[in-house]
């Protein structure tokens, strides 16, 4: 048998589930008798480039490691945003990358990340190939904003999902113990796919109508239709919380925090800083005149991990271990994805897809899980999405704060 | 012995400890052979004034109701911002309360606030004592700015401190995953006193430096410092972490959102629809010229209850049952606090204090919690702060997400 090395990276925007997969794949190389080094690059493909590579072994051969690297968040290895050229138009990053890989015996290559990072994948496979180069090469999952195509769900979208409804039934609580009448506009990731926002309306219960509303970018947003929706809101109850994509667009496709001048008699006082939530804010105030605010959940959707999905986590650790089972088995240039083999009883099984199916796609909200009147989602959404956000992981505490496991 | 009812009553702005502290007073009430029925006031004094109370004894007759009471952030009865009058200028209110209290046959009075709750204290225990009402009227502190006198710390104070270092942490990771250079400013609540904003240098630990610098409202922030201090830790690394009070000002006293057309040629264009951190970006983007975000904790600080300090609650709920004690004993006119008994070895006593050496006054941080550059905090507010945040809660969970206790 022989014996090689492989190397992981991470890519993209950090999850707080992109780490529970480097643990997976560590976890499996560690086990495989066909591999003696696994090498971490340090950035993403930077470190390949700029052969920056570390030896990761002899950290994970201390389990307690591997279990705070599960709870950490963000990119253990650090990441990048980095466009691979065109395979025929320039070769010269193509052979550093290679040159780097043979250097250090490198024959399995893994690497973690969103659209961006499946088109890196699809093209070091499609190099390696053409070149008879032998190394193969892995796509894994992790996106919180869940658009990736050919999977059921992605890594990483669990627990953020879980952090946004979570917070979003809190900041309810906090606008409802009030008595006078407010409007709560919680401002919620995701440019193009609206699942995250979506993941909102798993905050109701039936103690808890909140949020009232919903607005998504795969449906055309309208001011007029969005006053509407609020004043019948605020007729029925005293204090309305809404949920919007940063990503809400008009008619037009312009976005709402660009598009917003259309209801600004004094254009040169009031430039707009803010996205969406700010933006519909100041409109609320100025067209119904009640108290409003807005609330930018911001990084922390994608950072936290003190209260993360554990199926999100376990499955994200289970997709890990499986790419490695794969590529052993010999399957190259694909991405692993989850099925989903009951949904009655939510059951995942673990499978893969070519990854010229996947790179540079972008899967939306399909229509029957967002309303007729684009102002919420429906049952068909909730059933989908409720699985991915149950269970609680204990969480490893020091000085009364989570420990994060840290590259040195 | 005389049998009598008792009321409770929450105000101010939402913590999540402030329902420990309503389970405390509770738990102690159902206990005593004095009380009869518990009164729940409805948002406040406003739940007195409307005669609108809520007999809580059979709700928490269920011993599962009080352990979820106290995981419930935000106010259980509902919160009020209401100025009591002049007890010599207008009595027409003070006539309704006590009207009402009678009609109940009250004579037990808990308001669980901050500053301008204890005011309410005062003046009502005032008025019994005048006009020989027989109502013993006892204040329980709250709040997440720890800006209480007389008490070492608040309840809930521990809770948002801990979110917040927690926040910063995860902030900061996320931060760090990328090569480029970057200023990320955290914008924490706290507009006269710095408590808050300082307990995100709780996040710092072997592994970790963020936040690298913290500007305080008790000392005057300097636009020309404060660009300097950040490009010398930029010089030190890639990613710098600031934390900022929502209420710094400069040495005249003017918020910094305010104050900073000071470095605006183009005022007409660009105003400042942000706070202080959204204000400073801007700054740092024009005058650095680095990448440059800010992130708004936002009511999250002190609405979040998925991850709160288990000291806190447990400290929370056992002054609830203490102000029962005190005023079974007699004590009236008095708000409970909190002695450091032992800081090496952290340990707390509970005792009470005359209410009008607390009302309306307002603490800010000791000169000793800040170093003299103003751009930081020393160790002896992270001695003080530490004990704190220890310790988490198992929270109670349905459907993946922490269950709220809700007043029907």
């Amino acid at each position: 048998m022989t014996i090689s090395n492989a190397v992981i990276g991470q890519s993209g925007g950090p999850t707080c589930a992109i780490n529970a997969t480097l643990a997976g794949v560590i976890d499996a190389l560690a086990k495989s008798k066909k591999i003696d080094k696994i090498y971490g690059m340090i950035n993403g493909i930077n470190g390949i480039l700029s052969d920056n590579l570390k030896v990761l072994n002899s950290i994970f051969d201390n389990r307690e490691n591997l279990k705070l690297l599960k709870l950490t968040p963000s990119s253990y290895l650090g990441s990048c945003r980095f466009k691979m050229p065109d395979l025929n138009e320039e070769t010269d990053v193509y052979e550093k990358v290679f040159d780097v890989l043979k250097k250090h015996n490198i024959t399995y290559f893994f690497y973690i990340g969103g659209n961006d990072s499946m088109d890196t994948v699809m093209k070091l496979n499609d190099y390696s190939k053409k070149f008879n180069k032998g190394v193969t090469v892995m796509g894994i999952p992790k996106t919180i904003d869940n658009d990736l195509y050919g999977t059921d769900h992605c890594p990483g979208f669990g627990s953020a999902a879980k952090y946004v409804a979570t917070s979003v039934a809190e900041i309810a609580r906090d606008a409802y113990c009030y008595l006078v009448d407010s409007v709560t506009i919680v401002e919620i990731m995701g440019r193009n796919a609206g699942f995250l926002t979506a993941a909102a309306a798993l905050a109701r219960c039936e103690k808890l109508c909140a949020p009232d509303l919903i607005y998504l970018p795969e449906h055309p947003f309208d001011l007029i239709n969005f006053l509407n929706d609020v004043k019948a809101k605020i007729a029925q109850r005293k204090n309305v919380i809404v949920a919007v994509s940063e990503g809400i667009k008009n008619k037009d496709g312009v976005y709402i925090a660009a598009a917003s001048d259309i209801f600004e008699n004094d254009k040169f006082g009031h430039a707009q800083l803010g996205g969406a939530a700010k933006t519909l804010e100041n409109i609320v105030k100025k067209e119904i005149g009640c108290k409003c605010r807005s609330v930018e959940i911001n990084v922390l959707q994608r950072a936290a991990s003190h209260f993360p999905s554990k199926t999100d986590l376990d499955e994200s650790f289970k997709i890990g271990k499986k790419a490695v089972t794969y590529a052993m088995g010999g399957v190259s240039g694909e991405m692993m994805i989850f099925k989903r083999a009951d949904a009655d009883n939510y059951k995942i099984e673990i499978g893969s897809m070519d990854i010229k199916l996947i790179a540079n796609k972008e899967k939306k909200m399909p229509n029957d899980f967002i309303n007729a009147r684009g102002n919420d989602v429906t049952k068909a959404f909730i059933d989908y999405a409720r699985p991915l956000i149950m269970g609680e992981e204990k969480i490893i505490t020091k000085n009364g704060l989570p420990v994060h496991l840290v590259l040195e």
